[in-house]
């Protein structure tokens, strides 16, 4: 994608230095940073400076890459990265497969083009389902940032809109990060495209009422049986969707596939720090960076970062490889 | 309900001045307001220092007898006051009761009263609904300080708790005011009840993992039908809770019920400032009152503060006339 004019990938690879577009800082700061070693991609994932599934594994590919070329125990490193975060499969899946490679650079070069490769095409079949006027309501973000390029959610989004179909979008905020809020409002603004920011609590209501003609959200880990690991949330956004007989998406690519969770119950959700709930970053009136309390203090908060959607409330999975119901149709 | 070890209502009337607990500064701070007539307490209700379905419309009755005690226009007063928040049912049904009555003060004063008194009773009647150890959701702030005293949705709770049941309450934050972090969170804290702030995402989620045995919410209105308007977000806990199992019940005095709505339909739904989405405030690391932009630049928001949740996903409603399953049986 293209930020004031110049192509972006989220990701890249100059070895041994990964590169990354620092996704805390914005909307309110576009900055690149620079991870030297695997230690510091590492960082980069668990501090969220890199997230999204495909971004996460393009990460896990590069930091298992620098490990590699920098001669650190290959096991030793590997469990490293595996440690950062728990649930996206990207990252297990990219790790896994520059641990075995004959060139690890190569491999993650080539991990890394896939996943921009896979959300092209994802673009490409899910824009068919989208009709001109449609309104579309996602989650979290799975767009260009989420990914190495293209997105996985948006993907169909834009390019529908390159085809001249209008599309206006519904971005559920997405607390407690905001990652729709901030990352998926700014990728929209950037594109020009339509859309409204609504608070999580907002989407059955809109639903209810014949606002929203279709949702689609991504997915960190998809089980054998369809069973769909994604941000909080988008398991209330699929029982409304289902309720009202609105057609609810998942657009992921085939990496994101665990054949070796047979369903959602065998996918680990991550937890994460109860201070994302009671506090909130943003921009003060004099333009600076800063958190403020939000909540009750003395409160406690709990944070689970990801829901199970089972496959019963999902209309289609769309990936790489094909439009599919279930993942099986996929590994005939 | 007590405050440092002093009772307080969140509102009062020693006339002509209506004294409120101002809300929108807790829970960081705890003031006193103080409106002379009744052009302050409409303009009290409007900016949300008093919210909340009973405290509106015990302010709504002292607003109606302020202006009458200072000869205004009766008719014009009542428009003006009723033209404040357009969904709270109690506000219209205040501002009439004492439009119509032949002592205004004594009238206001009595629906004050019977607000508390009903509060209590639906605390008394919703508690023999809850069975010791229950985990119990609520959403938004129906509590003690949406009200006169005591609450509905939380005063079941709180009489649980002096009969000496133990509950886990999970507090719904609710974007985009955070009622519920900042509110209900402060009333449990205050009262310490066992509790936890979670991100109105997590709900369905907890649902489906059998870690919420009830549900119990306020309500702004109740039409004819049964249909509930309440705080945007909770027909995604009712429809949660309808595909869960688990019952979901509503709290309110019978003052919220409105005959003249046939159902959800003719409930008008307010819609707030798209500022309320775009921007949170808070306390900031420094101790004092701050309001950062959280969302990205550019990008509209839309911002209805309720929805409609329709009768059959309601288990029951508690009024202090009864528990029933649809208001038709309290009219008998």
């Amino acid at each position: 994608m293209k930020v004031k004019g110049q192509h972006y990938r989220t990701i890249w690879f100059a070895p041994p230095v990964v590169f990354l577009i620092e996704q805390n800082l914005l909307p309110f700061s576009f900055q690149i940073v620079k991870c030297a070693d695997f230690q510091a991609t590492c960082r980069a994932i668990k501090n969220m400076t890199v997230r999204g599934a495909g971004a996460i594994g393009a990460a896990a590919g590069f930091a298992m890459a620098q490990a590699l070329l920098a001669k650190v125990d290959p096991l030793k490193a590997k469990k490293e990265i595996e440690a950062t975060r728990p649930t996206a499969q990207n990252l297990f899946y990219a790790a896994e497969r520059v641990f075995q490679a004959a060139d690890p650079v190569a491999c993650a070069q080539k991990i890394a083009d896939e996943d921009a490769a896979s959300c092209q095409r994802i673009g490409e079949l899910g824009s068919q389902l989208i009709i001109d006027g449609m309104r579309i309501e996602t989650h979290c973000n799975a767009g260009w940032l989420a990914f190495v390029d293209y997105g996985t959610a948006l993907a169909p989004i834009y390019a529908a809109r390159d085809q001249g179909k209008n599309v206006f979008v519904y971005v559920d905020e997405t607390r407690p990060r905001g990652q729709g809020a901030r990352l998926t409002a700014w990728e929209l603004f950037n594109e020009k495209i339509p859309h409204a920011i609504i608070p999580d609590n907002a989407g059955a209501s809109l639903m209810s009422q014949g606002k929203v003609d279709m949702v689609i959200v991504g997915a960190d880990r998809i089980a054998a049986n369809g069973d769909v690991a994604n941000k909080i949330g988008t398991l209330e956004k699929a029982l409304a969707a289902h309720e009202y007989g609105i057609p609810f998406y998942v657009a992921a690519p085939t990496a994101t596939i665990d054949l070796q969770c047979a369903s959602g119950q065998d996918i680990p959700i991550e937890e994460r720090s109860e201070k994302e709930v009671t506090h909130q970053s943003g921009i003060n009136e004099e333009g600076q960076n800063s958190t403020i309390l939000v909540c009750s203090p003395g409160s406690t908060a709990y944070n689970p970062a990801f829901d199970v959607t089972p496959a019963k409330y999902i209309t289609k999975i769309i990936t790489e490889r094909g439009v599919v119901a279930a993942p099986a149709a996929l590994f005939l």
